[in-house]
């Protein structure tokens, strides 16, 4: 697909400066502007790049602009970051619409189809699932019984959603991800492990994206909820019964444990750990690699494993580096002691 | 599918107290009861729920009764708990027995088949694999050429068995696992890595129970071993010529390195990590994010990165807390020391 | 398939004690010999094998042999190590080389297959698509539009390509791996997380092998690169425009957080974290469960989280595991100031 600095300042309502008929046919990152490629610049430690970038096309904010020519073609807008995402955003839609059921899918009689929706060859629905309108199932997902997924979904290739799961509207689930594997519950006995039935589901509420090669584990008993607006990267543990609240961010590689519970507008960073049957407030901020074995109040910056508030990990980490000179400290002051007690 | 209390009564042989004919078509965890389900009281501290709980129907353990008459329909058992379970595992058993070979999978003519078995569409079985009596392989698994599979096991959907490996019986491998991947292992040269092929296999005992998304690799040479009544959750790395013995509980993302082996009845918690070659005994307790950089003996439980005793962890990480304290205390001790030498 | 030790002989250019026809059907490890089995012997320690092995044949370094005859047929070489390995690389090869297009694949018209190929069953080639000379892509793989994989690569079922991706030649991608799934990028507003487009893509070098379940993200804008030769283990996370160099080797469960660069020759633990937006340098080697937060530096050997100079970290981890002695001995020094204080 090919657009001209016309067509694009159209859309996003700027002003051009230089050749309204440069023609455009993919984006770059603006250290590695490419010829034929559009780009931005919204701050001023990338104005260099006006005058040298590769790039045919730049968008730019309106103040950074100080010469009378350039040698891209330039389209001036207020805020050049907004721009470009309204851009992209438009032209993501425009790309990645797919729609019809592709010959070599296996979907039962009794699935409930929305309209407007995409089915993938080799994609796999069970008895009474349901799928909303304009939802987009690729190729090779497996959806259980009785799954029912809402409207205007994107659910990637190998992603496999177990019986009786709910996903709301909007939401996204990337490739490999599960949802609805059985928690881990086992009985001991002096013979071994007895499984415990698994008998919850998990429900994901709307606006949720979820990455690849994510294992979000069914209630054993009632759900495992994922709360609206909530992001989870890839990699990612979501244990039985675990309840998460709205709009939180959690990076990847990070577990949480069975029957824990994360509030709203949390910030959670990569590999951390969770234990089982804790609640973690709201606005939290945890660092990559903490581990949490206790309650989080409102507001908390937590950092260690076990975590702390991250300001005194820091602080207490400092002396963890100095440790050697520390003892060392104290050898001559048990030696200076011990000079004093023998005068 | 619809229960009556009588019938639920009769099965777990319990006396009901209220409707007999009270209906119920799902469970529900106490905490929050729905109209219509079955849910079970077998503690003190929920037993407020026993007169205004929303579920029709408790099954309640006996002790814990003392009035004449509930406002759900009461099934009196001597241990709620365990009738409960076994409800559970019979109903988990009626649900989800499938039967059949579903059109649009690939089977291979040499492959030998046992009886009542079900196999899912896409899914793809190569040459020379053998499958057990009574094993359910959901759609979009794939099965590697000389594959045997025991009986009564249970593949769900997108998990991959590589060629030569084996399964016992009454396995339950979830979506997404990984079986026999090549173990990392490269000869260094001055132009690269060179592949060192890797020609083992992964074989499990029986009564394993795998979790969605491992990657178990199989040896360089001979096997890769998990033993009888391990229990593995997600996201779990196990490298190649590892031997893991039975009865185990290993918690989610954690990782075992090549040729380490594990004994019988240990817990290891989540994200731990344990290098390679070394042997951990039985019965040891490894608690989560630790890092296990050498031989652990019979009945150790352990904390840390790299480990050590977990009560030992715990006391001196209590000191790390308080590191700038005890950095203070030093800073005083050296300015009196100071002020002494100078009197 | 059968050998004969002569035969084997033949090819790496071995000399026969014993019986030249001996046969050999498959390999062991020389610690559990089977019966009609190779092994080698190729350090000292493991010299008692040379006569009490099963294996049919032993490939054994010269220096090892003193005795006229053994009771397995021995083969004799100068490195029993490396012979073994050419070996190895041979049957790997005879073995695994499939090709064709198997029935119930499905592939877009506008796909340009190249010669010699293999394509499974249940896979899923899109649009404009480009496959090269002798690639083998298993069953139920999926690969997006307009991907480029070279030749000779090996695509084990169910690794996902999403569109726009780039494989060079020779490359191995293991089962589950998804390459491509989006970055995990979002503008916090005050209504919840807006995604921000994910338009960039993976390009991935000549020589790559990449493990099971592993999540490599395209970048935002521009590609996440892996260099030629470098060697990834299962379950990583290679998020957004992360650039990794030329041979490096990446342990298991390790995360690289986004736009983060890492040279050549780097040799990076399990386990291990790396921020976003910082540079490793070439030859640095990471500890296992080390937490990288800031630049490094060519060379240096770093472990800990964060992470420290290696060899500090174990003398500073020597005083932990001493705290409460250190702490005792803090107290000791304290009762003896105060003690000569009030003397």
């Amino acid at each position: 697909m090919e657009f001209t600095a016309a067509q694009i300042a159209g859309i996003i309502g700027g002003k051009i400066i230089g050749d309204e008929n440069a023609g455009i046919n993919g984006v770059s990152p603006i250290e590695n502007g490419v010829e034929g490629h559009l780009s931005f610049v919204a701050q001023e430690k990338f104005s260099d790049y006006l005058q040298n970038s590769l790039c045919s096309v730049l968008i730019v904010s309106e103040h950074l602009l100080k010469e009378q020519s350039y040698k891209p073609t330039i389209i001036s807008v207020e805020n050049a970051y907004l721009s470009f995402q309204i851009l992209m955003n438009l032209y993501q839609e425009m790309q990645s619409k797919k729609s019809g059921i592709e010959e070599g899918s296996t979907i039962h009689q009794t699935v409930k189809l929305g309209s407007d929706i995409f089915i993938g060859a080799h994609t796999y629905i069970s008895e009474k699932a349901i799928i909303g309108d304009s939802t987009q199932i690729y190729p090779q997902v497996f959806v259980g019984k009785n799954v029912k997924i809402g409207k205007n979904c994107k659910i990637y290739s190998g992603a496999r959603i177990y019986d009786y799961c709910v996903l709301g509207d909007n939401c996204i689930v990337h490739s490999n991800t599960v949802i609805g594997s059985d928690g881990f519950g086992f009985q001991p006995t002096e013979k071994g492990f007895e499984k415990i039935p698994q008998l919850g589901n998990v429900i994901i509420e709307n606006n949720v994206e979820i990455g690849s090669n994510c294992s979000i584990d069914r209630g054993t008993i009632g759900p495992t909820l994922i709360g609206e607006g909530t992001k989870i990267d890839n990699l990612i543990q979501i244990a039985h019964n675990v309840k998460i609240g709205k709009h939180n961010v959690i990076a990847s590689q990070t577990g949480i444990a069975g029957s824990s519970t994360v509030g709203d507008w949390n910030m959670i960073g990569g590999q951390v750990g969770i234990v089982g049957h804790v609640k973690i407030g709201n606005q939290v901020k945890i660092q990559a690699q903490s581990g949490i074995i206790s309650n989080v109040k409102d507001g908390e910056v937590l950092y260690g494993s076990p975590s702390m508030n991250a300001g005194e990990y820091r602080r207490n980490y400092v002396h963890f580096r100095n440790f050697a000179d520390i003892v060392e400290r104290i050898n001559k002051l048990e030696k200076n002691s011990k000079d004093s007690t023998n005068e």
